[in-house]
């Protein structure tokens, strides 16, 4: 992807574009009109423009036609089907991912699964700046079971917690080890097999957070002998705005966890209706209530594309948005005091970049009136999220060059 | 509703159709063809025929145009606006429901919250016929707490378990008392302000499930006191497979009662991403991850039809029309074992008939094969419901009328 390199020119930005062997996947998603800048994709992913048409499907044929047989025709083993999709984009051999509940409710059945299978061990540990609905979660658990909350502040915010830091920490006492894989704000990636392999020399479980993983970056929860994790599914999945998420538990530890969400669809012949919970087998043993049937379907589209682009051309191309990103910031924007807060290696940031500047919450509105939208996310940081499927180069251009003329003409404050 | 007074011939079925002044809402539903006989529009109700447009509109407009703003327009508010909504069909004034989670997970967290607001109290009072998820995340939570389970056996269990039957088991070791509103299996409607006050009086709190009555019966939440109620949208609301739940939680105990899943959405301030966890006000604290945007468009068009129609108008139908399968069923299927187990008084019975035989289950497949759709409901239940909105009082006599025909030629097994 990389002649002619990326300097500060749109036609170099055009180039790029030209020659992105995944250029043709825009056409695939719905993009309004005018065509905003959008630097957001890794919050909410564009609807591919199958969703409609998929979910129009559903209502009429499933739902309307075949009303409650379509439970036996598919829509049971929906959850695990769609699961294994997902888990083939995250390194995960079939059976070992469901797609159920938010995001919050997942992390929340996998930590308090990891946490009833180390009973007598009385810490969890995270760092401060992962992501907010986990760091409650865990406050919530420990709170209720009378553990302590151990912080582990990363010396290089910009690359977050590294395995040695955490090596440093652990210990007997520590139950559950959880991060987000690639942080929400930096966009640093984790080493997961490394972090892993220090919590469990120390008899801990992990649960990753892979939110701003799946779909945008390699993972190999396999190989890196992960326990559990979570993730959702609207960012770089396109799932849609609070579509469902997933839950992944490692094959050997299945018998061994036990969500306690206690539902009827994850118990074993769930419509006997007898009494006393038996955890069906399987991954399915982590499914609680009815699954939302139609917010699966217009998951499927968005998880369609990616898996047709492939995880390993996505990746690329997001290191190249992301590089031509950095290459502008500092270009233009150094010289107005916004400074690049993501890792400048490719190989360690995922597909954003957070820009730091004191003024990030006045920026970001500004762009928002000139067509450009990206996330605020406080204290300082624009963030601009490059989604490899529906990003173009020369959007990346243009958006920063609306941030620039904003700079330029003193919009920030100072 | 009531002239011709119903018999067992067809035309006075054709007749009750014509004199329907809900007939017309019929015509709201998508009825695939050919059109089958469903009497499982309790367990999921049809699709409104607006459904996909509504789809499509947000998929176009809310997502694919103003993309992540929409969530500053409207969607942030959409589970509470919708539950303020659902609150209305139930007696509860709003500020008090809340759209979100599968009923299995609303159920969890209203259990968990009522249970947290109760410390010291060692028991937990439910029937044995509750629905199955209920009763499973009842085991969970009562195991993670070392908590008793006390099962109250109805003497009638065909009218469920009453106020004076509650008296005499709860006591101060009482932490919840948990019904369903209206029975799964038998329809029967239990004394909510009754139970609510007996359970009061001991000092325990209560949960209602209110999936099998939302959109059939008249609720009175505020006035029967009750503390806390989760219901499911996609029985009669008609909102879709796997639809979001909701959860009620009385205004003036909201201060008290705290969720245990501890989410971004439910935190004062979410966006600013601060350190700790502080619920924030109202019903709202009872959210935990980000709502599903596109299963609560899909529901609004149910919710409208309902609120239109007029709870007391589907409430009168839902009585003549199971009144109706009752006079068939007596006339008709009595001679060849099978009977009526649910109450015989319209004022205690839901919108579904049970049909005790002991072949029911190889009824439902003979059922199904001659174009009508019913539940098997072990161990020897046929599930008839009528759904107020989309069931027409011809389409009861010729179900009602295959089972005959089935049975006569001894098609049940014997």
């Amino acid at each position: 992807m990389g002649t002619p390199p990326p300097n500060d020119s749109r036609a170099a930005a055009e180039a790029l574009d030209r020659s992105d062997p995944l250029a043709a996947f825009r056409d695939e998603f719905l993009i309004g009109e005018p065509a905003v800048v959008y630097f957001d994709g890794n919050s909410l992913g564009r609807p591919p423009a199958r969703v409609a048409a998929a979910l129009r499907e559903v209502a009429q044929r499933g739902w309307g036609e075949r009303l409650i047989r379509s439970w036996t025709e598919g829509w049971m083993d929906l959850p695990l089907a769609l699961g294994d999709r997902i888990g083939a984009l995250l390194g995960a051999a079939p059976g070992q991912v469901a797609v159920a509940d938010s995001t919050t409710v997942c992390f929340y059945k996998a930590a308090s699964a990891a946490l009833d299978a180390r009973p007598g061990r009385t810490e969890i540990v995270t760092d401060p700046g992962n992501f907010p609905t986990d760091r409650y979660v865990l406050e919530s658990l420990a709170g209720a079971r009378g553990l302590r909350l151990r912080w582990l502040e990363p010396a290089d915010p910009t690359h977050g917690p590294s395995a040695q830091e955490l090596a440093g920490v652990v210990g007997e006492q520590t139950a559950l080890v959880t991060f987000t894989h690639v942080d929400y704000r930096s966009a640093a990636i984790l080493d997961m097999a490394a972090i892993t392999a220090v919590a469990h020399a120390a008899g801990a479980l992990t649960v990753w957070d892979l939110s701003h993983s799946v779909g945008a970056v390699g993972v190999a929860l396999d190989d890196a002998r992960a326990d559990l994790a979570v993730g959702c599914t609207y960012k770089y999945l396109c799932g849609g705005p609070g579509s469902p998420a997933f839950i992944y538990v490692r094959g050997e530890r299945q018998d061994e966890l036990r969500q306690p969400v206690w539902g009827w669809l994850g118990r074993r012949d769930p419509f006997a209706m007898e009494p006393g919970y038996e955890p069906t087998e399987g991954i399915r043993a982590f499914l609680s209530g009815t699954p939302p049937i139609l917010a699966l379907h217009a998951l499927e589209p968005g998880l369609e594309l990616v898996t047709r682009a492939g995880i390993e051309r996505i990746r690329a191309k997001g290191i190249a948005l992301t590089e031509l990103a950095i290459v502008l910031a500092d270009a233009w924007l150094a010289e107005y005091g916004a400074s690049v807060a993501s890792p400048r290696d490719g190989a360690l940031r995922g597909a954003h970049v957070a820009l730091a500047h004191p003024d990030a919450e006045a920026l970001c509105a500004g762009l928002a009136g000139r067509g450009v939208l990206a996330d605020y996310r406080a204290p300082d940081v624009v963030r601009v999220g490059l989604s490899p499927l529906t990003t173009a180069f020369a959007e990346v251009w243009d958006g920063l060059d609306a941030l620039r003329r904003l700079l330029a003409e003193g919009a920030g404050g100072g």
